[in-house]
């Protein structure tokens, strides 16, 4: 079996848009050959937790995950996000089976040090389990992974999931070639954010280290492409940084080792 | 492969006492054979939907599952709970995997007429996919299911969690023998509802005619109990109501046809 596997995720500003979500679920339907999907889900979470009068804590741009704080995301992430998207994918036709980490223990992680930050229940990706993978592609399931994953002990942990994106993609690579893409709101990496004609056609490890030394690739950018780079750089195929509206086109920034 | 297979129903008092629960783990991870978990969670979502300031709205005892409702009870169910008792599951060394209808298109259901009375977004099961079931035994997983279905056509549907179990226990007849098992936090079906004593050894078609004509049985087990009976007489092997602390032995009622 070497059909090839596109990993795809799908980032929180798309899920927030009804309109953009229904576009990319139906493209996301259509796209051909064995796929997998990976969700965020981060601004309905914030909205929970401010309507439950959580706090969110942030320290350099990260939410801080205590006890309350997991449980919202678990509910929103693993629960409404991923439900809503199975459901929809579905009724595109599309045979998508929700996921955790935890679920057959495919996406295991171990709790992130206390030092220098408790970022508290947030976990660093262990291991995937390819074996479960590759039996429900050949079942012809999609899976849709949230970014919950668990530490083997029974904690459940928040993860980043463009880290999920990347690992899994990783671990599809080992069962067949492997595209992953990066879908979110803007049309690649933009060399001036306010210029969506402004897309960067290609980048790669070399051209990487200039664009961030003369400081043209944004912030939050960052380690998205440091993420896509060591996915090309360990044996995923391909990596593209695209518009969820350009899903089955090849639009977009593409990543090269 | 005629490896029985055993399908238990744990209540949502049982979820929401955290002893009680962990004892619950140990018993079902220790559970030998082929195995299916279905959860329910109730008291959860009414105290989320309370904190939500979402009204709960009841009809002869019945939610009224409006879309925040919904949204409420898909976080609570296929979110939190269904997530955290995997985890707990894993911990234990028990290979479980979180469904909800939804996912695999493993329960289809149908939304509810909207007469006599309007329940919003409640199902009732119409399918229930052996072949992925089949797929997920043989692969070690234990499936654990929580009480939310769909339509096939996008939208999500709160069921109750004791017809999914025997739904699902029906469908696992035409894989292997099956034995069904509803947890809660009584010893059994109880001739005085006061006295933990007083548990009905078993139940038949006939001898339930009797109770039920001379009010032995409490309104609320009345239910529980016509969904045991169709249950055995449609092919599941046996049915037992029995205390979650009695899961490993043969206390409590058996349920015949």
């Amino acid at each position: 079996m070497t059909e090839q596997i596109t990993v795809v995720k799908i980032g929180g500003n798309v899920l927030d848009d009804a309109g953009a979500l229904a576009r990319f679920v139906a493209a996301f339907a259509a796209l051909p050959g064995r796929k997998i999907l990976i969700h965020g889900g981060g601004k309905l979470a914030t909205r929970l937790a401010g309507r439950l009068e959580l706090e969110t804590k942030m320290v350099d741009g990260r939410r801080i995950t205590d006890k309350g704080t997991l449980d919202v995301v678990t509910m929103v992430y693993a629960g409404l996000v991923n439900k809503q998207l199975v459901a929809a994918l579905q009724a595109a036709g599309c045979n998508a089976l929700g996921l955790s980490g935890a679920d057959g223990n495919v996406v295991r992680a171990s709790r992130r040090k206390a030092e220098p930050v408790d970022y508290g229940f947030v976990g660093d990706i262990q291991a995937v389990d390819d074996g479960l993978l590759r039996k429900l592609l050949e079942a012809g399931i999609v899976p849709v992974f949230c970014a919950i994953l668990h530490d083997g002990k029974g904690s459940l942990l928040n993860c980043n999931a463009d880290s999920v994106a990347s690992a899994v993609a990783l671990a599809a690579a080992r069962i067949a070639p492997t595209d992953l893409v990066y879908c979110f709101e803007k049309r690649g990496v933009l060399r001036d954010p306010a210029d969506e004609g402004s897309v960067i056609a290609a980048i790669t490890t070399e051209s990487f280290v200039t664009l961030r030394t003369e400081g043209v690739v944004s912030k939050g950018m960052l380690p998205k492409i440091e993420t896509a780079l060591r996915a090309v750089a360990e044996g995923v195929r391909s990596v593209r940084i695209k518009h969820a509206d350009d899903l089955l086109n090849d639009h977009g920034t593409i990543i090269r080792p």
